[in-house]
Order: structure tokens, then sequence, then C-alpha cells
């Protein structure tokens, strides 16, 4: 059940040793019975991609592995036990970071994939998709339903980060015609989020700074901005921006947690509202004063990637055109140039690789 | 609209300035047209009361102020818009922390009258239960629905120690048949926490220390403790307890957050569960790991008092006979004695005042 | 505390006895200590106001009563208990359907106001808002927010028929990005549903007769139109509107039930969806096939205007300019000859009434 | 992956043709590699498996057809793909109506595998428990954790009865402490139903016919007992049971929707309240006033068996002690006489059959 063109050898990204990723040629995986090898179009970067070179999570990876877990692509090739009603050779679909789970353990079975303990991750614990042609199980790729109509390069980044800052305002529990505060939301997450985040039927008070991410932020759809170099009280401009009663927003989304963003969200949230932290910074702690956050029912929780369920919604909303997470395309040879920016913190939205070339 | 014995003076315990409470003569109150003048029976004491007391909150309380937020007693007065379908003369009614809100706000509306920024706190912004006539708001007091029948020194601690725990159990999200770990499960909180969760279905695993503590959990209903006094690991412990799988309990109710337990109860509670603090020691702080909040979607949040929906729950499942929170009965006379007692730990359960000794 | 100009009579729309609406001088009347007198600019009419006048509903109504239930005015003069932290003189406030409710019962501490016991209906069972002046619980009206600037005309329509339709909205429980089925889409109800609907990030199938609504639905924000006075089968076309896999829309809301479209929705919902009735035709049954309800775990809801949350979420919506309720304005004098042309079907919108003229 | 000493032939009860059920040797079956090869000790019978015999259901089944749904035993052989992880030989199980899903499609990864498209369900569209060695989907079977310790025969009614009765009372949306009524509490479901609904917190209130009922139904723990037969009127008596108030209660299961009890129903709920329709008598419909619908706001839902999630928490219930389901054990081989008894209305509690006989 594969195409009949299929090449024995290809381009892929590698991971080799913590630190070191190189563009080698290796085998075109085969497909198990339950999986599907996809001809990967466009894959895109994202910073846990650098985790993942790094070696820097508390969280065990193999060696060698190929990077990426933000694939778009095209069913080629179908393993024995994948029939027609499930996926078509030919079908869009796209690779994330969540390869495969189990789906029968406790939490797969409640849609809570992600925090199977049997997952398997892409580019971390399983080959991923900064090759040309990468294997995922099935049950697990996204359907993206229309075929080669799909834009597959502007499709890539909404596989991760569309995807995350997704699930991290359904987790808020906001609900439409609520403010949600985006701190972090003129950069790349940021500006996905405020996408989603109006789509929702939310009114966005953004938090960023400089003038130049302000205005972004308020043609993506931000109701406010508030500037964090410039302000004399982040808490206060928040709590302004949220209406004539200045209770504050209804939930915040913290897209890279640290200890000042942290305490200023804890402090201007709504009472009985709630802090989302995404993003994971190796080591980094978070303090909360008990007394506040009691006397005001606030609520801090973290948000990591999303379900089936949550992956099929965050794609339906690129689909009916709301979501244009801003990206630039480049050869999948230019990886580490890639990786050289981000560090340098030069990175506006977001790189995708071409593995064509 | 009232009695016509009602006494001009009444005995208070009166707090004056920071740290003294004392007994004295007061006149007895005229309720307002919207409120009810309420003949306290009994009136629990609880830790809040020793705090209201020696004014070291970060919450501006009045002085001179009488004391109590726990009573339970009859409605011997009515104001002039209090009418007959909502309150009768002889109705058996509770006075609670939250002596009167402002009903019309956005947390009123929504049903959190306890973040109202115009609530009244009794024994604390407004004069308490520990008087033997007390006037609350006639929409917050709570309804004890069986008249003269009514236990009123075993439903005082409902009214507040009751309402607290079943309120931090509502807000934790857990579903019948779901596991909770009641931290501190031996104390006078944590019997009334153990009797509620039961009650509402929960499987419960108790944690406290010493053997005397562990009898009386399993006693009250608790399905498996874990002594910390004798754990070589709470964390692994309270794993095992949690089933075959040990995935960890659904949610965790903190009842004296301090940062080991806290720390203890992050890293043991399930994947996508809930840790809810109880209780406002001044000045604490917690501090919580972002990268293993963030992969295991944990949610940390404070749970203060309850709305008067909550209050009808709490008390239906006393009335229904589930609740019997261990007390004990002495004069309202005796209160410095107990406050001492208390600051020296050496209360099992709750103390009830009669206000007429 | 009221303005010192206020006249002793006015002009009112009064029902005297079933069928019958008079224009006539009345008192004008003086708000109870827990009232605000409201000077109305404008009142929409509604279909209820044909109901209430023509006393064919199985709901005890008195008279004579003034019409009336969706006033939008100014506080001109405050009961001795509303404080100004609550309403001041002044405030831009609407009067609703539900006049007041005991703000104590089971139904209203859980904020289900509408289905309190005593609630009072405005144009219903006391006066109501087509008048120049009405009293109104001050827990109760409507706070518009933005005093003198608010558009009183446009608002008034928000207070009933876009409380009604965003509550149904809410009590359907479809999530942003869902998809919903509205049902008389380009009608008076219809045009507003579409709005909300959208405004909230729903993907809305309009249904309704003839090209020219669609064409309207279409502008209003719907993404497909079905005709059913040209579809060779509405349960097929709605299937197709809602995707690739045809699994039918999350939710319907029935802004008219009656025996076919409702058997309709019953057939095209998604499974565990969820059919909304809106509306409340005088003695209409409907039937259900026990069998496929079951199986498909279909879910029939009534819905009826909304309580103080949601009408404050109503207005929300409108003040961010989501909502533009087409409507026409004429004097308060002419309602008889809106009643005339309501009865002959022959409003397109909603009908308006100054009530100065 | 299987035994050595597994039979080539077995016995087994197979629907040939509508109305005719035999018992027959055939092949023991040989599992896919997704699939288990689980030995039956126990099968419940239950009425679904008379439909499934008398092919009266609009829903097409296949024949021959090995019939029964709710059978517990033991793993003696896997499939190929079917990993250690997942399942071991030996581990206790149970097959269940919905014998396998796709497990990717809308339905399916939301958690609502029992409406997925291309379920197969037990002794209806694939061979199903009446037998001694029966195949399912490795994912699918539940997971009954205490291996040989496990109490087959009293296991297998919990497979198809308790898990529909307990879906329904989580569809009913009742929290712990409040009210449930069931009606049909005396019969093989009700019993069930009212140990769950205790279980779970819930205030239950029993609807059956005559004397015997009424006392078994409180033995198991209904609070309260009305008896349809000596009733002057069941809505009335229900409100009274229901509290000082007569609110009626939060929520009502009717375990045999028919137009008489389905009436009272609606008319006695709680306003806002939701009537869950169990069981599919085939072509039953039902009626419902739309303006008491929508003005009380009443749901009305129908629920069908419940997913793995609610298989795993209505088997833990049960682990813990909390469900006994009167039953009585009879050979395989005494089938026919089963059915004979339960279509003459003669069977209390529920029918086990030994397969080994």
């Amino acid at each position: 059940m594969s195409s009949p063109s299929l090449p024995k050898d290809q381009n892929a990204q590698v991971i080799e040793r913590d630190g070191v990723i190189t563009l080698k040629r290796i085998p075109v995986p085969q497909p198990s019975p339950t999986q599907v090898l996809v001809k990967i179009h466009f894959s895109g970067v994202c910073h846990t991609d650098l985790h993942a070179t790094d070696g820097d999570w508390p969280l065990p990876r193999k060696t060698p592995v190929v990077g990426g877990h933000e694939g778009a692509g095209t069913v080629v090739a179908k393993g024995s036990l994948v029939d027609d009603s499930s996926l078509k050779i030919g079908d869009a679909v796209g690779i994330k970071w969540l390869n495969s789970s189990c789906l029968d353990c406790s939490f797969c079975v409640r849609g809570d994939e992600s925090l199977c303990p049997r997952a398997e991750l892409s580019g971390y614990t399983v080959d991923g998709t900064f090759q040309e042609y990468a294997v995922a199980d099935a049950k697990h790729v996204a359907r993206l339903l229309d075929g080669d109509k799909t834009d597959f390069a502007a499709l890539a980044p909404v596989l991760c980060a569309g995807l995350t800052v997704y699930k991290g305002l359904k987790e808020s529990g906001v609900r439409a015609g609520e403010q949600v505060v985006i701190v972090g939301a003129g950069g790349g997450l940021g500006s996905i989020a405020i996408q989603y985040a109006r789509a929702m039927g939310l009114h966005v008070i953004a938090v960023d700074g400089g003038a130049e991410k302000g205005e972004s932020c308020k043609k993506l759809g931000a109701a406010s901005y508030v500037d964090f170099m410039t302000s004399k009280s982040v808490v206060e401009d928040v709590r302004t921006a949220s209406g004539r009663e200045r209770l504050g927003p209804h939930a915040v989304l913290l897209l890279a947690p640290s200890e000042g963003p942290f305490r200023q969200a804890t402090e201007y949230v709504r009472a009985h509202g709630t802090v989302v932290l995404i993003a994971m910074p190796a080591g980094a702690k978070l303090t909360m004063p008990v007394f506040d956050t009691v006397v005001r029912m606030v609520t801090v929780k973290g948000s990591y990637v999303g379900s089936r369920e949550d992956t099929a919604e965050a794609v339906e909303f690129f689909r009916r055109g709301l979501i244009h997470a801003p990206y630039k395309v480049v050869g999948m040879s230019e990886l580490q140039g890639v990786f050289d920016a981000m560090k340098a913190n030069k990175v506006v939205g977001r790189y995708v690789l071409d593995t064509s070339k």
C-alpha cells in the first residue's frame, strides 16, 4: 500500500549528540502496520527543537534522532492495518510533537493523550519531521482535510505553535466575550495566540515591550496594548484596560513564564481568574503568595501541547482563514542558521523548512 | 416585626485592639430594613477568629468589633423589607463569615459573593456572632430549614469549617468516584473534609502525622492513610495508595498550605490534576517548578469560603446526617481559654460557644 | 434622591383587558426603597408584548398593566436603600422582562433568576416600559455603562431579543469553532442570533425561506444558507453544509419551535448535539422518537430569557460594536399599528418606540 | 502469543435468523493483530439481546451472529500488536456492547466512542459473548484490574446494565448532594441505578409500582419511594419527596421511556433540570409541550451505553464494593428459557450465563 516511486535514501537533519544537529543522508523509513509514511513538504522550527538539540530538558531523549515536530505533508504509504476509511494515500496530514500514544491508558481514554506515559515524541524520542519522509501513528496524524489545496507551509506552524496556544486558551476556561491577557503577545507564539483568541470571541489585552510590537498586536486584533518598557505599572495598566470597573482580565496566557511577569499576572488577574503557563524553560521556578491566592481564588495551571481533538479544532480555525501565523520559508539545509538566529533572539514569526532544499 | 421581649443589653466578646478580646455588655443591635436580628444559640470558634483578634492579616478590619462568624440561631426580628416568603420570625438560620454582599456586582451576579468588593465580614468588618443577638443581611443568612429541631451546636461548625472544605472539594473539580488526598486530614478541618468527600462519593487518601490520627481518619471514611511521620516517601506512598497504576490522586486539598507538603502535592497529584489551597497563613509563599507544572498540566488554585448556594448545599449534607464534625461546647465567657488552647495546638475538633453562658 | 423636575403625569400604553392596549395619561410612579425610577427613552416591541396584550399564555398576568419590557433609559430617582456604589442618578440602564426576583431562593442564588417563583415580569405582572417613566428593582436593571453616550434606541432590542438568543447560544453548550444552525435566521431574532453566534466564534449555518433572506443572513455572517423553500431535503443540505464528514451541526437554535423544523433538527443535529427551543408558542407540542434520541444521545432543551450575568454579557457584546440589530423608531402612540404589522407578519427587524412621541 | 491448550471448537448461542437463537458447536475464533481472545467465564443477559435476536430495531445486524455483550473473562491469546504494557495473558477483562471503534473519528477522539460510525457491536454486528471464547479489540476491552480475584459472575452485569445507568447519571449533569428520580427503580436496571446514584452522593427518589418494590428500593438506598400504583398524583408526591420547597428533583432517569411517565417527569423535574431517557423501545415516541419546556428550561436527553472512560469508572465503583447487582447464574444452554422468562416479565434482577454449562 505505497506509491511505487519512493526513494531509498533522503536528506535529514539528525541530532547526533547534545548540541549537534547535522544534515545527512539516511534511509527512508518503512511504516509499521499501524503507521503511515508521510512525504513532508514543510516543517516548522520551534524552540522545542533547540531544547531537543541541546538536550537541556529533564526529559529523556534518544540519539541519534531526526529532529522536528511540525511537519505538513501527504500520505505516500500506509501500514497494513490502516484502512481507507481512516486515511488514504494522498491525504494531507500533519505530524506533530505527539507522534503516538497508547490510546488505552487512563489518560488516553479521556482525551489527554499528551499525558500518556507511553507517548512517543517526534524529533525527541522518535524520528521527527526534519526529513523528506517521516512515519507516524495513523491514529495520531492531524487530518488537514483539504488534500492538495492545503497551504502546507502556512499550516506547519499551526501544528505546534498554533495547537499550543489554542490549548492554553481552552485550558484557561474563558468563554466568548471574556478578557484574556497575552503576555509576550508580540512574539511568534503571541501573534498566533492573539488570532486564536479573537477567533474564539475573546477580548485581547496584549502585553509586550516596544511600540512596534504594540502596533503589530493591534493589527492582529488586540483591543489594547500594555508596553512593559514604558508602563509605570503593568498591573495598573492592565486593570485599566480591563474596563471601567478595573476588575482585571478573566485569564492570562504567560507565554514565557518568568518570575516578574508571573507575579504581575497573579496580581492583575480577576478574582476567580486563571493564569496559564505555556512553554517550558528548563529549571525555572515561580513563587505565589498563599493569602492572596486563596482570598482571590486565583488559579495557576500549566498547559502542554494538545490532544487530537484540540488539533482538529486548531486546524479548523486555520482552514476557515482565521489564523495567519507569520512565517518565512528556508531550505532544510539552512537549519543551523535558523537556530543561530533563534538563540540570538533575532527571529520574528516562525521559520519553516522546505525539506526538498 | 420583632418579638416583644427583646432585651436592651447583652453579653458580647469584643475585639478592642490587636490581640485583645473582652467580654462586655453592649446594646442589642437593631436590624436595618434588609436585615434580620438573630438570637445566636451557639457560635463556633475558628482560626480566623484568632487572626481577627490578632489583626495579623493584610485585610483591613474595624475595631472595636464583636468577633465570631459561625453563629447558629433563630430569627427574632426583621427589617421592614424582609417579607415572610423570604424569612419568618422563628426560622432557624446561620450567620457566616460573609455577613452581606452587594448582590449586584460582577461577582455577585455570578454567584461569587465572597469576591464582592463590597462584602462585609462577620466578626471582622461588622459585628459577628460572639454575642447573644446579631444582625445580618436577610439574603445572606443560611437557611437551616428545620426550625426548632435544628441541632444548633452541631450545625455551627458547618457554617464555616464545613462550608470551606466543601467549597474546596467543589473547586477541585473532582467527580464522584475519583480520588482526593486530604493533607491535614486528622485535624478539625480535615475531619470534616473527609466526611464531605465521602458524602460526595470521593475516594479519600488521608495524610497526617501519627497512628492515632490515622485511626480516626479511617473511622471517618478515609480509604487509606499516609503517615508523614513514619513514611519514607510521602510521594511514593500516596502514589501507591492511588491504585495499581500509581497515577496519583485527581486532587489534593492542602488544609494548611506550607512549602514541604505543597511540593509533595504537586509531585504526587495525577497529571491534569488539581491542588487546592485552603486557609490563609499570613505571609506564606509557595514555589512551583514551571517545567513539571506545564508538562504534567498541574493546576494550583486557592479556595475561599463559599457562596450562598455552596452554603445551602453544605447544610443539606449535614441535614441528611452525613456530617458529624466533632465539637465541644463551652460558655462564651471562656473564649480566651479556647484561644489559648488553639495557640498551643491543643485543640482536637471544634470549640462551640454557648452564648448564654 | 430624585431630580427636582419630575412631572406628575405621563403617557403610557396600558393593557386594560385581553386584546386591548390604550394610550393614556397615568401618574409617574414612585420608586420603593430598593427600586430606581428610570426615564425611558426607547422601548422595543417584542412578540411577547402581543401575548401580554392578548392574554393567551398559560401564565397569569395582571390588568390593567403598562406593557413593554425592552426599555432603555436613565436613572432619575432612587429609593432610599440604593446607594451610589450600586447606581447613580444619570446612569444609563435597561429595564428587561425580569423586573425583579427575590435573590434568595434556590434559583436566584445560583444565577437562575428567571426561574424564581417570586419573579416579577415587566409589562406582564408589573408595569413595564411603554411609559415615559418606569420603576424597576435596582439590583435587576441592566447596567449599560456608557452613560449618555449610550445609543438607547439601538440598545433597546438587545435587552430582550439579544439576551434571549445569547442565552440560547450559551445553553446550547457549543464552544468557539463549533457549528450552530439557526432556524429562522432571516427574521428579527434570527438576525441578532447570527451576530451573537459570530461574536462568540461560532460557525453559523442559517436556515430560512427565500433568496432575499439568504443574502441578508450571509451579510450578517452566516457561513452558509439552506433555503427550506427550494431545498429538496433540509436534513441533507444542513449535513452537507456541516463539512466534508457530514456529521451535522453541534447545536440548533429553533427560533419558532414547530413540528416540521423540530423533526428535521433532531435528525440533522450531530450525535451528542443539542437542539435549543426558543420562544413560546401557546399550546404547541413537539414529538421526539425515543430510539434515535437515545442511540444518538441527542439533547433537547428549552431556553428562556437570561440572568443578570447573561444580560451584562449580552450588553458587552453590543458595546464592543459586534451587534447591530436592525430596528425602526416610531412614536409610542403608534404602538397599535406596530402590533397590526406584527400580526400580519410584515415586520422585518424590530420596532422601537420613542416614548416622548 | 497464546495459551497452548486452546480447543478448536466450542459451544455458542448463535442468532441464525430473526427470532431464532440456537446452541451450536462453532470454531474458536483467532484474534486479529489488534485483538485479544478472551475465555468468557460468565455473560449477562440483557434486554438488548432480545432485540438482537428478534431483529426489531432500526439498526442493521448481521446473521448468523453469536449473541451476548456482557462477557467477563480472562485474556488467553493476543494479536501480534498487543503488547504487555497494554494487556497480558491472564488479565481479567470484560467484553461489552462496543466491541471496537475506529479511535480516530471526530467522536472517538473526544471520548464518544459509542457514537463512532464505524463502531462494531458485540452480539449484533460481530460475534458476542454467548460463547466460550470471544475476540474483541484490545483497546476496547474493559480492564477489570484484579486478575483471578475478580468475581466474574457478579461483574458481568456491570459491563452493560451498570455502565448504562452510570452513564445516564453522568449525562444528567447532577452533582453530589442533588436529587435524582429513578423511574422503574424496582427493576433490574433500577436496582443498579439506585446503587450507582448513592455511590455518587446523590439523593434518590425511587418511582415504581407495588409495596415489595418499595421496600427493595429503600434497602438499596433510596431516600423515598413513590408507588405509582397507589399514588393519587405521582407529580405531587415526587415534589413532596423533593423537600420542603417542593421544587422537584434535579434530574430524572427514565429507565423505560413511555408517554405517561415521561409527561410526569417533565412536569415534576425541577426548573433547569434534566430528564434522561435510557433504553430503546423500538418505535416509541414522546411528546413535550413547548411553552413549559422553554419557560422552565427543561432538558430532555438520550443516553446510550458509555465510553471506555465511563466503563473504567463504572467498574471502579464495583471494585470498591459499592455495587451489588442482584443476579442468578444458569448454564448457557438455558438461554432460551431466560428469554422466555424475560418476555413474560418474570425476571427480577439479572440472569448471568455460565458459558461452561
